[in-house]
């Protein structure tokens, strides 16, 4: 894994003007539920179907952040927007009707990073005013994509993760307010050769490390100049091995080092095992919670790394490995 | 369809320095076969499975870029790469051993146009010195995941298109020779309420509509401007549908118009109904034959408008309709 290649963008220009959070029932249950913009009770938000309201919960997303912001659809220049389904759906059906220029954008869990940093950089250099990244998972749409049907009632292993229902939508301008994106990091595909699609933390551990180390080294900076290190969804076991990584190069971050997929859920009430996961799961903690305290500027500066397991069942039932992938965005109060 | 709303993007310094492309068999038995960069007989290509060929076709179509350019995978500083398999898988699995900063995009067969226009503004912005657009489809895997499997033996319907089973990949950069991006516009998703993956033309030539008239009235052009207006893949039905919709506004694009669905292959003595298809159509004509014809100046302004038909079977079967999307670039010999 070398330090050095690659480059780390950096962005002078580039405000999160407004974002918005809307989440499902189990997840306004955990500690942050009272954060979020909109719940969404019935897992099928009133359509026939799980993934019919994976959509929805995107449109809602990207509805508040409209509200929000005072813009009409035709005021916003491109959105940025994926999710776990085949094809990406959600997003494609769930934002056709608002009619804005869009760019479908897929990195597994680690595509609300991936926006972020493109929407930043296009509202930068100037090629858009108003650009919005938006994300979502579905536990429902998922679990039966990825795994087994859920009438089936498998038991789940203790390093599975429970992929959030939720969204998150960011809108960027050049608006001068805080937060404000201020460097991104492309995440390296790294491949760990785990098999396991129930240990999606262990693929995609090595991603962070990875991201975070070429991000710090091109940068100058130290975990300890952050705030907090905030990872997207690497749960228990991708968020020990991450730190572990790191303690190999003799360098602590567990201090300051957060996991949205710990967060999201309470573990200890909720039977999530290894914490939450999915493109909502960091989504809703950044939009719902983390931008906020940003904001407010009791973080003054954040690195984001959501992390991506770019599996798909075809390749998992032939034998391949999970490679895995993260992006990192540094946003800051100043 | 609004004229007005969105924005084109300018572009006055990004170069398609080299670009290179790689076909199936059937694929260089048509009309443009020897203008390719390698053949691959076996659609499996020595791997197992049509996903991993699928992922080898992106592999080797980067490698020839590289290896025109010079340049090592290193010195490459970002990688914009998708494809129409379930997660990307294509890109992802095809492109990993790269270890290059790596950022999925999806937009059906659209997705060569948007890498051409992300890549074009991340190097136009100075964000990247050396950026990647590859793309890829292949028969057999996009024919088993969306539709029947091979061995069915299904009859295909006069509108059904040939998913073309190659890959395109092109390395934008600063270097002031031609082709340049000059232009690029995104597209906003268009839904004609078609139901029939066997019409996929169908579906996207509204979306080619109305980002193509938008592109034109952003930049004050017209039709006649332009050498060519090459569509990726809408096929017989979808390219006849385009001119039509362009008819009703009284302007004629049918003698300007080329769709690379009609080239690939040929239809009198290839049986491929309504055209070829895919991420690897449009990509390898682009990469194979246009860019060529514009790098020597035969072509001086072409207009290439990649369409994509953002379905998905589980959409389908829910009884959903096939919303689609079409992104424009403009590329000059001057």
């Amino acid at each position: 894994m070398g330090y050095c290649s690659g480059k780390t963008f950096r962005y002078d220009k580039a405000s999160i003007e407004v974002y918005a959070a809307v989440v499902g029932k189990i997840e306004s249950e955990g500690p942050y539920g009272n954060e979020f913009d909109e719940v969404i009770d019935d897992n099928k938000g009133g359509t026939d179907t799980w993934e019919q309201a994976e959509g929805l919960f995107q449109k809602k997303a990207v509805k508040h952040v409209l509200d929000k912001s005072g813009l009409a659809p035709e005021n916003i220049d491109l959105l940025f927007a994926g999710d776990l389904l085949n094809q990406c759906v959600g997003s494609s059906y769930g934002l056709k009707d608002y009619y804005i220029p869009f760019l479908g954008i897929y990195g597994a869990c680690s595509t609300f990073a991936e926006g972020l940093l493109l929407a930043g950089a296009m509202v930068n250099a100037g090629y858009a005013d108003t650009a919005i990244a938006v994300t979502s998972s579905h536990f429902s749409s998922a679990e039966r994509q990825f795994r087994f049907p859920l009438n089936y009632g498998g038991i789940r292993t203790p390093t599975s993760q429970w992929t959030a229902t939720a969204s998150g939508a960011a809108l960027v301008t050049q608006s001068g307010k805080p937060p404000f994106i201020r460097a991104a990091t492309a995440g390296k595909i790294e491949d760990m050769g785990i098999t396991d699609v129930n240990n999606m933390g262990a693929a995609m551990a090595g991603a962070a490390y990875d991201t975070l180390s070429r991000h710090f080294t091109h940068l100058g900076s130290r975990p300890e100049d952050y705030d907090l290190i905030i990872t997207g969804d690497l749960g228990l076991v991708g968020s020990e091995l991450l730190c572990d990584l790191f303690m190999r190069d003799g360098i602590a971050i567990k201090e300051r080092h957060k996991d949205c997929g710990l967060m999201l859920f309470d573990r200890s009430t909720q039977d999530v095992h290894a914490g939450g996961s999915g493109c909502g799961c960091g989504a809703s903690m950044m939009c719902g919670h983390f931008l906020k305290r940003i904001e407010r500027g009791e973080l003054k500066r954040v690195l984001f790394c959501a992390t991506g397991a770019l599996m798909s069942t075809t390749m998992i039932q032939q034998g391949g490995s999970i490679p895995g992938v993260a992006h990192a965005v540094e946003i800051t109060s100043y």
